[in-house]
């Protein structure tokens, strides 16, 4: 019997998940839920009815996981809590400074109701933050790096075309290679926010729109661009789709530590990502946990997790024994 | 309350683990346990004891986790699972093909006695295995390769020395850079074990030795040399000892893998080790997962485990609530 996977809001992300449940012979989606309008909402798959989320209640014994693909922002807090009062949950959760009080929200409901929650799965949040932990705890003297890019960052490119005067943009960060070398020589350096990433744009303005005036409001939009070395090209609209119309992404969490009586010997612990398609990726990454999520909840077990509580082995559909035979 | 180490042998391995103790102040060694005569072993840690193995049961109360330094040939098959029957133990038990029935011996002795016992820990197999295995979860359309080097092998380097006419010898395994950029980049390559890796031999020859005859048997010594391509250098032992005294080792562990509903998106995953002394990186990773093997014998649970089995978390001295808040 498959596991059966539920997927609430139909955007980029959950468009991954449902690539990755084709390439998952123990998976199956059974559902997609949206707020919109369901006869709207075309999916992939064939066979598989798209509901609206006010029907969601019925589906509570024909669901295993109901995967969250909504947003940190506003979505993802209300809605998790939420829908683990009716199903195991999964969400990809990056808010950094509110993960303690949504994972206290989520535990609270999850226990209460006798389900498994697992919060901020994908690659950061998610693998980047497994290995950053990992490393730390192998290499307790040494310092974390993290560079993200070459590839698109949605929430600068978003934040591009709340400009006055643009049509649409698109915001690669790219990692600064004499940074990357420094830190990949073990020399612990400290790193300014400029001197690790740089940020490139490229933009399709409006007809008559004052260039200079946009290239200006970029770089020097706090948070966002001013404390990066940020350059704009204007293209145009043909140019962007041409050229500019993936959402590939990747980086590379790096421990550099220290062991030794006298501290004498280096390491260098590496875990790098290039991908072609970030929403898939990250979909393909919190499938995976959905299978955690319903060998765990089978197991008894309730409460809300992350990637740092989830035995390694639950991520697999094959036998501990198959693992220890074939990967170990 | 530190959890107390105990150490059974005293290698490069056991050194290493002692290094990473002094590195975890939650951890302290209690005690070394040698087969030879204790007065004859001199180890780092003041006001440890060394002492006879045939004192070991003595220990019992007052050891959390017993470390296995021994080797897997012949000490670990039989100490694991004997050495579980009084304490939680681990090891690093590399011989691939026994390691179903190793982890059916340990498991049985740790059931019935009440013990945990994690076999097979360190970086291959450890955290290779484990990389292996969760990115083979999240990208289940795919290829992994392993490369080792560039490093000493200690095993090759032992076989060398086991040549007639060979004084002493450091072998290192090298990554063949055309092989890795194909893996690298997305190809997917069948790769022979030749186009993988190269061997390089340092040899310190007796004197009027027969130079030709030692090069010879070097290259065509089956499973260690005829497949690959191998360079022999000789060199006197003041140079063996100047150049090539560390014992430094690395590698990466490489998935390549497809998504998208045309399978059309590359992913590559890449877990990079570059380590100035492999039994010290090892030693450190045996820790960490002493440190968990103590929290799930604390927990009620007993048996054999591996790196797939282990809750993350376990590995850090850091609570869940550190965890989540500083790397998630």
């Amino acid at each position: 019997m498959s596991i059966r996977i539920g997927i609430l809001g139909y955007g980029n992300l959950s468009r991954g998940v449902e690539s990755a449940i084709r390439q998952s012979s123990d998976t199956e989606l059974v559902a997609v839920f949206t707020r919109r309008d369901p006869a709207g909402v075309q999916i992939r798959t064939e066979g598989v009815p798209v509901c609206s989320v006010d029907e969601i209640e019925k589906w509570t014994d024909k669901i295993d996981v109901l995967v969250l693909g909504g947003g940190s922002a506003t979505d993802l807090p209300v809605q998790t809590p939420k829908y683990a009062e009716l199903f195991n949950v999964i969400d990809s959760f990056d808010t950094h400074a509110r993960i303690p009080e949504h994972y206290a929200n989520v535990d609270d409901a999850a226990k209460k109701s006798g389900h498994i929650g697992i919060i901020s799965v994908g690659w950061d949040p998610g693998m980047f933050s497994l290995l950053r932990m990992l490393s730390t705890a192998i290499l307790p003297e040494g310092e974390n790096y993290t560079f993200w890019g070459k590839g698109v960052s949605q929430g600068h490119s978003d934040a591009i075309r709340r400009i006055e005067g643009v049509k649409d943009a698109r915001q690669y960060t790219i990692p600064v290679d004499a940074a990357v070398e420094r830190v990949r020589s073990g020399e612990n350096p400290t790193l300014t926010t400029r001197e690790k990433h740089t940020r490139e744009c490229f933009v399709v303005a409006e007809e008559g729109a004052d260039l200079a005036a946009i290239e200006n409001a970029i770089k020097t939009m706090p948070n966002y661009f001013d404390e990066y070395d940020t350059t704009v090209h204007f293209i145009t609209e043909e140019e962007l789709k041409r050229d500019h119309s993936g959402l590939p992404h990747g980086g590379f969490v790096i421990r550099s530590g220290v062991t030794g009586f006298e501290k004498e010997h280096k390491h260098i612990i590496e875990y790098n990502l290039k991908l072609d398609s970030n929403p898939e990726f990250t979909g393909a990454v919190i499938l995976a946990y959905a299978r955690a999520a319903y060998k765990l909840s089978a197991n008894g077990e309730t409460g809300c997790r992350t990637v740092f509580d989830v035995p390694p082995a639950l991520l697999s559909p094959l036998s501990g024994e198959e693992l220890r035979k074939n990967y170990l």
